[in-house]
């Protein structure tokens, strides 16, 4: 295990914390301003001038391991710079690293023919559009792949897909373009060869965003999380990814990174709501001296440190096992900080938010929706009790 | 210890949950739309048309122990009954027995003069007005009570009141005509006697309601919780509660009873989340069967069993010690459920959104706004650290 | 619910508190030498002293409801009683109202022919024999009764029992003269009617005490728990308890009680460890003042005092249910004490050990030894899982 | 951060492996039977059998970093090697890494002079003698330094010692000649300078060795933790470890290493018991099939393993950081492992009892008695509540 930075990712460490102090916090409070004020539902103009700024900065596709295409890190190089993203909520946007955008964009640049590529992959790490994966469906279990209804019918030169999805992120966003559809091609195969990925442009006739989803109370305009219908959408053949059967297939590989980087993304949120909370209780004055004085208090602080720097520690060696022995060979560690991290990050910020008093439930502080973020990633990409299993099956394994 | 139910009581229950089936639960829908869909600070006419059933039906101001204006009923009495109104946010209400106003109820019936009572006792129970409770302070830390900086200052006939408060819940709401403010008289005096409480008139020139703020992103229009500014708010002399001094000892009183009814929605919000639960895994299917197939679901399950059992048993416990030894004596019981029963609700309520899945942190199901609402009670009322502390100091007050 | 209790239970209480003070806790270092000096496994001398006192006083078989030759208390009056003798170790025995003695004299009682209870039953009661249980068996996962391979064989007028049991409580004890053993009588048979109890005289040819076993390193001389062979043991056929096939139902009717008593002495064993954790953080002085001036240990007595008094209360309720609808019907409250009680005594003791530091884990305040036992009841009569499971099952069948 | 080991630790893991399995593990029951059998505070023939094999393959000594006489290894080669050692209770007295002589041994090498060095560090370095560490109290709270009551008085050339010490471990064991001994020299100095540090041989006259203590009932035979008198104990001046005063120092310098030699071997620990519980659940039946058929029993087996790996990745980065910056600079690091490893110990160690049911409190798999030592290093060498303390004030640095 070496997780050294080399001189390369130390120095783009020290440039996007540097460009997070200048540009990215003091734009917070703007960024909200332009939500709740004008068109919910309209890109905010900071966030492309921030955007265009970290282009030019060359703090851009940091993410993508493996491709010509990317900043050539590995996954252990990108972890601390994801971290460093993930503790504004706006900051993975504007270096083009954000959720799901960057595991659409991995699933492309593996997965898709030279023509996906030319039509989808380039706009998107040009930032230019965004995209949307539709998998989760309202009436069933998702968890268990198996369970889902959606369909995607070979008719001539076409497929038709049907289906009913929800928690689409992004497919609000007026960027949004493309969806990577998962359905079933074939319900009767065997169990991981029933599914398929297909590519849907967003304003293909039958696609309808249905209504934006609530998170905790929080509707993540203009991003959001939609609920979409597909009835008798129609797409050319050439749309499918990778050929009929390989949804799964492709599933497990978009999942492992999109996965760590929400890990990352997480550890970088919770370094965030200890240093407020640390800062809180060095201000806050009661029973006669700082919060800071209270034993309880420095242990809420210490119970943080020690839970932040073990789960960053297993998301840095998962991301090693990534890059040594592959996405398939590391899925116990994968499924691990899957479980860790989210878990982490709630009871984190929820202390965050209890030395905050009042104001931590508020929209002041951040911290009730940062919690609200952690909350759904104990679900969101499988819950903690699917990959736990998985932990503990692989486990047993060894000793079979 | 006795938590036997008269018959009265049983009687009461039995109404109360029929009427639940019958008008509540079927009105959350339509309430949700007409908050939603129309303007969202007004009083949307379901509520009232619910309330004027509830008051037909002999279901009102059930929760006034020990006055001739309530419906006679002890804590303990009222305890099955709160529990039953706290499975829906929007039960309460109907029945005139929601916060803060049973709180400032309270206030008004124990040290309200007739002239207090005339104008604003009168009209709450009548469910014509609502009140609100100016307490917590943004810019301290208002859980040590001795930090509060608004100010109350005699001047002639009348006090002059300055001071920024939020979290005052209800202040928003269409109906809110009255606050009770708490503030320091004399800054010099004694810990315990440098607040006071006085009543201020909504309308009162120099008040200003700055803006809803969110809980976890819920607004809660056309209830809402404020921030409000009293700038030079000028009240007759008469408006003070017990006199200059009193305010401890009036919080003292007060907070009790408030709790404790917190308490107990607290019970029935979480069993309302464990029966949907319940219902939820007899319902998806996942990996071969319904969720109710999976041991850990069951233990799920059997932990909330647990955890509602003994909280409803421990808050019973305090009623029954309020009671028969008054709120004082009682004070460890009720610091005691204060800490436990929006712990527990934090706990059910979280695994049931885990086993809804990602249905549970949506509007659909009321979860992730029902775990809003717990969350913020470990902090309001004063956090779980300062009531558990005095629970520890009581303690060890056996021994000394 | 009524849990109030009479005067003659409060009158009780009293003498068997005052009696604890005078000759019980007097008594256990008294009981500790001359187990650790003398024969381990003689009875100590002491004991039959408080014994002849404890019965003189009247307090004595306190535990056996609805029965002549009880006290004829019921299982709520019963609760009080039994939680003051949990508080020593040695107290059970001085009060003749130890396990495993009680649930057998409750099977011998309620299950067992004239004979029995002359032979066996009036012994017991009076203090002058003592008695095992045997179920468990070392081979096989015994929470899962259909496991068991031990086997009682109809031989002419006699019954031929053969098997290996461990955890045996009390049978290496010199007075104990009797075993219930559970064994099946026909493996064919339905499965909940496999079984069957029949007496079997320790005395008896083929009966072989193997070793005592460590419960975390306490052999608890001279009552032990015991690994017993039995090859080719003959007793009369008379000695089977209601029948062949009954076993299942004669446990589910003793274990009952014996796990109510479990849980009402755990009370009184985390009550002891609350008080000595308050007097110790009152003596102790680190950094500048006594442990209680560190608002972290106020925590944990105050998470202490929370957790005994709603266990205490569930264990009420459990009473009394068990006393107005009967064992059976009672099942889901019994289930959750069982879980619910020695997890709440192991956190307990646990927390008290740490307040005591190194003293803790030693003999000199028998903290680590009260953790071993409260250790051990997660898992005698059937562990945490397979109570819990039953509590989630109930509970589901609500909603069936 | 760079945790790859080197081919040379590489290689010594697999040789100690090889030899655990050998050796190590079949010797087990020798050892137990050795000393249940014969006089207990004796030195089982075994164990000198075990040692001589161990020297002769060169796993000997592995422990000591920076310095001529170890094996050359850092704390972070070291880590994986006492991790092994750490799986087996008699394994690092095998390989001359047990507590507490590596611990003093460091001490003697670091702080000892020549003349210290020859007597005790050559004979100790050789596995010959043995040595205690005697500064824990008694009377005072001996986490908080400045409490400590036993004196070191210059008389003459001599030094005259007094005090009464426990839990000094491995004072009863025939093979321990020397005792560190912590006590003050100037109760009126500076907080950190009133402490020293003064070798005392055990056969010096006013040394008695009062009693072995017991751990949760185990002694340890032979080697025990010691309550001991000192009682005018007179030692030449050049018994003194540095000098006056510099016994805080020391410690700090002791400290470090001791206890992350500690958490290596809880991991160590730890992975043997959750092998153990996936070996037993995959035994045992239940409920119609092996307990690994239960979600639960999988849930407990991931727990178990994403908390292991987080311990060992926080501790090889505690190790990395005293290898890199010092023991100093990595005291937050230290204190976090302090913490962290034995909490989760107990945590794996009591699940996996659990899964074993009765077998798992009994001295038939070891695990109550793992249970007990790791339950005891939460208290030793510091509580947690002083570490976490340590960690939370060093966090609130960062902003200050």
């Amino acid at each position: 295990m070496d997780f050294e930075h080399s001189e390369r990712v130390q120095e783009l460490s020290k440039q996007l914390a540097a460009f997070m102090d200048e540009h990215v916090y003091p734009a917070e409070p703007v960024y909200d301003r332009e939500v709740g004020e004008g068109e919910r539902w309209a890109q905010p103009a900071v966030m492309e001038e921030l955007k265009a700024r970290a282009r030019e900065a060359g703090l851009w596709n940091l993410f993508l391991p493996e491709s010509e295409v990317g900043a050539g890190l590995s996954n252990l190089e990108y972890a601390p710079l994801c971290e460093i993203m993930g503790r504004s909520m706006i900051a993975p946007e504007v270096f083009n690293c954000s959720a799901p955008d960057t595991g659409n964009m991995e699933v492309l640049e593996r997965y898709g023919t030279e023509a996906h590529k030319k039509a989808w992959l380039g706009p998107l790490l040009a930032g230019e559009i965004r995209s949307g994966f539709a998998m989760t469906e309202p009436q069933v279990a998702s968890s268990d792949a198996t369970n889902i209804e959606a369909t995607i019918v070979r008719d001539g030169d076409d497929y038709v897909v049907n289906g009913r999805k929800w928690w689409t992120s992004g497919a609000p966003h007026p960027h949004c373009k493309i969806l990577i559809f998962m359905g079933k091609t074939d319900p009767g195969a065997d169990k991981y060869r029933q599914q398929s990925m297909i590519l849907v442009p967003l304003d293909t006739a039958g696609v309808t965003v249905m209504r934006p989803l609530e998170l905790f109370g929080y509707d993540h305009a203009p991003h959001g999380h939609a609920e979409v219908d597909f009835t008798e959408v129609r797409v050319p053949a050439s749309n499918i990814l990778l050929g009929e059967g390989r949804g799964f297939e492709i599933a497990q590989g978009r999942l492992g990174p999109g996965r760590i980087h929400h890990c990352m993304r997480m550890i970088g949120q919770s370094e965030r709501a200890l240093e407020m909370m640390c800062r809180r209780a060095q201000e806050r004055v009661a029973f006669g001296g700082p919060l800071t004085d209270q034993g309880l208090v420095r242990r809420q602080i210490a119970d943080c440190r020690m839970a932040i720097d073990q789960t960053r520690l297993l998301t840095l060696h998962a991301a090693w096992k990534m890059d040594t022995v592959g996405n398939k060979a590391a899925r116990a560690e994968i499924a691990m900080i899957k479980v860790v991290a989210p878990n982490m990050t709630c009871q984190v910020v929820d202390t965050a938010i209890q030395v905050h008093g009042a104001a931590g439930v508020s929209e002041d502080f951040g911290l009730a929706h940062s919690y609200a973020i952690a909350r759904m990633l104990r679900i969101g990409d499988g819950p903690d009790e699917v990959h736990a299993d998985q932990v503990g099956r692989l486990e047993l394994r060894k000793y079979n």
